[in-house]
């Protein structure tokens, strides 16, 4: 079963907002079982959208819109949709009673722009928006399944997992997809490729490896299809077992989860609690971790010490130290580690000291140069790294290697 | 002048990553006056790839390409390209010497798999990675430019800019685009557009209005197109007053930057310094603001106080406030703000507490309630706020009313 995702709006076209509905939405209907043949972006334009619309007709048969739903002029994606399937438009009582009680909540007064959200072409079934004002829709048109939704992510969101994708299974019969993704961290994609080439060679036509590489890391992702579950799971299971004997350590984790999502876990399993302290990566790592749901259990929190007066009245680094080091140096990281371990009361703790860039570089020490350590009561590893010039990559780069250090001495220090 | 974007990768469609790369290639298209007609993602398939050039072909004068270049056996861009083209591969020494200097420099074996790299269509020139070992390709063929480069942003990035935006310009000539946006905080999108409803409709054919609604904030966009820079410049700014005039204080920039930006534009301006102090926001305002160069000028750092030890200890929260009140509360948010300005040494503070979820609330809290301070010297400002119940959007929205809570004191007390 094939879908196409269009996504709507000039704002996408000339870049400025990123399309990460799509990814989103791709990922959930692969879940489900259903191939995403391709992603289009196209421009909130009548003509441009019934092209969209005849071409992805073409190859699939499931079409995802999102997009130009607005209650504004430059939103035309409904009429649209309206003249491409010739049907006029009718007011859909449920759709107005949803708009109503959403302005009568906040309080604000109904306009006619928002009065007009609930008209929707005939033919459509319309798929209620507990999030915002303006319905979904559903069309069922020569064979073809057609949803419109919302471009607002959390608008979107709630239709696609609460609505979309179980109307899909229950009218469809899917195919079985399985996707198994392990995550190294330290090693470059062609070293893996070398590394792992019999392997890959060795796979049956039904199962694929990728490799998806980002900044430290490389994801490597099997993917099965066929029709039974419990025999594609054990088939990649088996393949990704080889690949985790052959790669060894760099892989961090055999799930597909974020990098400080392994940490948390790990932590989690243990009872341990973290501390940071960050200087150049400027509360990326806690944000990181602080995303996560339940991330209070291990996460005590920690420090921003962007000036060097911080550095001292929080963690404790020595005057001395920064007189005679600078911030960026190995003493200073070791202290800011130790301040942190001994002033939160963590179990373990992170701490980082750089040059994010693009300024501030010196011949001894150029923009890229960071310093991390990763610590427990008994042992503190330290390591210095010269990364690039550009600024959001050294902080990604800083937090990937805080991420990888924390987990080896986890490892080592593993109950 | 038309242009398309084609990324490839079954990464996208499978949705394990979101694809950036398009609207930043996007954005410089249009900066340079080109408009892009579509953003097209498709798989590693030979089929897929070749299809989607033709049909790119069919509406679009210059066809930019990423993904699909890597030296492993999923990577199969270049192959289809010169298929695509009818040509053969032959191999590039300007490219062969690039991936040997990368190797040697990383003191890594060249391997077969990394020579590949150096090999290209035959009817393509050559565009060196100074970032990494896959060489761009720029393509003449009936008339039409092609581009294909890498998917990793910072390889892409570097081509476009230094190699791509200007050989484009220096071949065609390129009709001109003027944007002009106004970032809002505050209002509902709907209720902008009523607000503005005359001025909307008294704008020229040439001139378009969009609103582009994110999180607690809308973006109004003046897009307008010819070929007079100057007399179009004047129209949009023209027509840009009279809508700032109309919306009033909740516009709060008036160029297309984030919101942290214009906090850090408008105290970097006065002198002015900041520290912060987050709890349920967790690091992610420390973050917005110190992913921008310079910010260090402003920004002193802070503290992200997860636990209530660290409240007390660093921010000097009192026992009795947190047994009191509980630590998401008028009080502590309070004695945090103004615990960070005493404590940080700072111009200013801000203070976030509160219950992000999904798990936390209690019935005279729920997930959602968030606690917002800011604060000077002279006046602190307070605010509660009641959110949903998604931890991600709780976490953003806090951190856009942190800043407009913050603008709005600034401006009070602008020198």
């Amino acid at each position: 079963m094939l879908a196409e995702i269009i996504t709507i709006g000039d704002e996408i076209l000339i870049g400025q907002i990123v399309d990460t509905n799509s990814a989103w939405m791709a990922e959930k209907l692969n879940h489900a079982g259903i191939r995403v043949k391709q992603i289009s972006s196209v421009s909130d334009n009548r003509e441009h959208i019934l092209a969209a619309l005849a071409e992805a007709a073409t190859r699939a048969d499931i079409i995802l819109i999102t997009g130009g739903l607005g209650p504004t002029k430059d939103d035309i994606t409904k009429k649209t949709l309206a003249d491409y399937f010739n049907v006029g438009m009718v007011l859909n009582d449920a759709a107005l009673e949803n708009v109503t009680r959403i302005f009568e909540k906040y309080n604000r007064p109904l306009l006619e722009v928002n009065r007009k959200q609930a008209e929707v072409p005939s033919n459509c079934d319309v798929i209620l928006n507990k999030n915002g004002t303006a319905p979904g829709m559903w069309f069922n048109s020569d064979g073809k399944i057609y949803v419109s939704m919302p471009g607002v992510p959390f608008e979107m969101k709630y239709m696609v997992e609460e609505e979309v994708i179980p109307k899909l299974k229950a009218k469809l019969k899917l195919p079985v997809i399985i996707h198994k993704t392990l995550l190294t961290v330290g090693e470059g994609e062609s070293f893996l490729a070398e590394k792992i080439a019999d392997i890959e060679d060795s796979l049956p036509p039904n199962i694929k490896l990728a490799y998806l590489p980002k900044l430290g890391q490389v994801r490597l992702r099997l993917s099965a299809d066929g029709d039974d579950a419990a025999l594609l799971q054990q088939a990649v299971d088996l393949y990704a077992t080889k690949l985790v004997e052959r790669v060894g350590q760099s892989v961090v984790a055999e799930e597909d989860i974020p990098l400080e999502k392994v940490v948390l876990n790990l932590m989690a399993g243990q009872g341990l609690t973290l501390s940071v302290a960050e200087s150049c990566t400027g509360g990326y790592i806690s944000h990181l971790i602080t995303q996560h749901a339940g991330s209070s259990q291990v996460f005590l929190g920690g420090v921003v010490s962007y000036s060097n007066q911080l550095k001292q009245s929080i963690l404790g680094v020595k005057t001395d130290t920064l007189n005679d080091n600078g911030a960026v140096s190995e003493q200073t990281v070791r202290e800011m580690v130790e301040g942190a371990l001994r002033n939160f009361s963590s179990d373990y703790a992170v701490a980082v000291t750089g040059i994010a860039g693009p300024d501030g570089g010196i011949p001894e020490k150029p923009v890229g140069t960071v310093w991390i350590a990763v610590a427990n009561a008994n042992k503190t590893v330290i390591k210095k790294f010269t990364f690039g010039n550009k600024r959001l990559q050294n902080i990604e780069r800083s937090a990937v290697w805080v991420f990888f250090m924390l987990i080896t001495l986890l490892k080592e220090y593993k109950k």
